[in-house]
């Protein structure tokens, strides 16, 4: 990428006369790309330093779909890397109405009495279109956003999961590199969201209220086996009775789960965001995780391995983008899905045909 | 495929000297030719006509690497297709010791009795190794052999699990060109293996054994959600009381899952292979489940999307093996994992650098 954009920049000085005189033009442009060096350099040493403007700048940089920014991304981030790695990252996902919101304020805000500094994400693959459902209104985590070690950023948009993922992921370590040692990624449950956000941690956090009885029903495939830890929040008041019973159903459900690779029993706990109760033992659990993860080599063994699925990820979606979004592809793919449909052809054999339509497009 | 074959054919004559006379040796080729082309419409014909011979010699052909077998099984696959499709595909799977071969001869035997034709198939993605390790040994099934109205096949040998299950779909067809109409698909839970049977039929089937009440510890991942019917197999003697316990525990752990796209609520039976009970009831299920999907329209809906899915798995498995079995991206692909470990760069600009590389290969 920084080959390409050196390239658009030699050809554009190459398209104007050589001179001695030094342009008047040119030297404005020489003197903002040294500025513009020289602030890329500053920004990262701000970000080191912990400075929240400095981060937000970087994120928004990383955010950005502009090839040139881009480019300064790049360079942020490969700045960033070595001094990232040091959090724990922390999934919360949960129905909407689940008090996400209100867990996360009472949970950060917990932290930083224990002297952490808490970066809070989202992962929203609807917020291209809401404009960012989820932290998109900060006023709902109003006593964490005074905190001067709390960081909240609204979910990055973009077309696709894989897009925001992407950005999701660079976001964490420019956190990281800022200092923020619990870094909370928050999620609804849009498509594929959990999934993406679970690829992404180390701890996974699943909100749920005490219900009627048949409380796993409704839950979708795959996120209790995902789940670390199942919180059932709004355990107060009237509802106390229903979440111990809740309790005593996820945990006997969980028991039916195959164990864990990472040897970590997933816990079920009460809390009360609003009454500010089991907060603690929250934290208690995620540390006793993190511990065993040490221990046993999964924690380190899982960064890697998430590492090298969003590596593989990332040029498998490039491999089926080129095939699948090239037009011509597109039609012949229809005319052999028809003939399959009306027993012409095994999909087998259709397979073979597009294959080699394929490769012989140019 | 077909074309390549007719180049290289082209290109052999194009070879030889023209002559007025015919080569001897020619001729010889011609009429072998014409001899083949002949057997081929003539296997196909017996083929439809339900020979068990032909059917036999068939298989062997799909199951063949060899190129110009590929050409003919794809000939043969071609005029089947239109004759098949009438069947009921039945996955059935269960640890090893659970009784399958038993539970498939009384099960097969029971729908010949019923007037059905019964087609026994295996996906064993180990047999490369073990030369089959089910059904290799047809003893196990020997009422069931015997029978004019079964054809029972041991498993296909391939490198991978996607070549041995384009051996097994294309058996599939051919089976039910033949008039097989109740085709049963075993398998042993051996990686992915029970995913691709259920990838390739209707119904799917878990067999257990009553066990010490802890029913579900020790079921891989995902099988409970994927079975249509889990029967309680050698449910006879001193075991009923245990396979009472065992059903019940079942039916509580279904009521778990999320409901099906089919609209089944999945169903546990009891079933003595031994003694031959039980057997109509798990038959009767099955009929059930046919309904109710061809009147809601998820049956073909199902078959039309299994279709899609490996005309899609298919290409996208030789997309993934252009890139990643190119040695010199196999190279660059360490090279970047390592350098990603030692966070030099991101797992994204990794894939960027990767992908530049094999765009520019040629």
């Amino acid at each position: 990428m920084s080959e390409k954009n050196q390239k658009s920049a030699l050809s554009e000085s190459g398209s104007k006369p050589a001179s001695a005189n030094v342009n008047p033009k040119s030297a404005q442009k020489i003197r903002a790309s040294r500025k513009n060096k020289f602030e890329e350099e500053d920004l990262l040493q701000q970000l080191l330093n912990g400075n929240k403007t400095a981060l937000g700048r970087a994120i928004t940089l990383v955010e950005s779909n502009q090839f040139s920014h881009r480019k300064k991304a790049q360079q942020l981030l490969e700045g960033a890397l070595p001094y990232s790695q040091k959090s724990i990252r922390i999934g919360i996902t949960g129905v909407p109405g689940v008090g996400k919101s209100t867990f996360i304020e009472s949970f950060g805000s917990y932290l930083i009495e224990q002297g952490k500094k808490v970066a809070v994400l989202a992962v929203d693959p609807s917020s291209s279109v809401s404009h960012g459902s989820i932290l998109g209104d900060k006023t709902r985590m109003e006593n964490l956003v005074k905190e001067e070690n709390a960081f909240i950023r609204p979910s990055a948009s973009g077309s696709s999961l894989g897009g925001v993922a992407k950005k999701t992921r660079e976001s964490i370590i420019l956190c990281e590199a800022a200092g923020f040692d619990v870094v909370l990624i928050e999620t609804v449950g849009v498509g594929q969201s959990e999934t993406t956000v679970h690829s992404m941690t180390d701890f996974f956090l699943l909100l749920k209220l005490a219900g009627a009885g048949d409380e796993l029903q409704g839950i979708k495939r795959g996120i209790i086996e995902m789940a670390d830890a199942i919180v059932i929040n709004k355990a107060d008041g009237d509802n106390i009775k229903a979440a111990r019973e809740a309790k005593l159903e996820f945990n006997r459900a969980l028991q039916l789960y195959p164990s864990k690779e990472s040897g970590w029993k997933p816990k079920v706990a009460l809390s009360s965001a609003l009454k500010q109760t089991g907060i603690d033992s929250v934290w208690e659990l995620i540390k006793e995780f993190e511990k065993l993860g040490k221990e046993n080599g999964f924690f380190l063994k899982n960064r890697k391995e998430q590492n090298k699925f969003w590596l593989l990820q990332t040029i498998n979606e490039h491999l089926k983008n080129r095939f699948y979004q090239n037009p011509v592809m597109k039609n012949e793919l229809e005319i052999q899905l028809k003939a399959i449909e009306n027993n012409k052809i095994t999909a087998f054999a259709a397979a073979d045909l597009l294959i080699e339509k394929f490769e012989n497009l140019d």
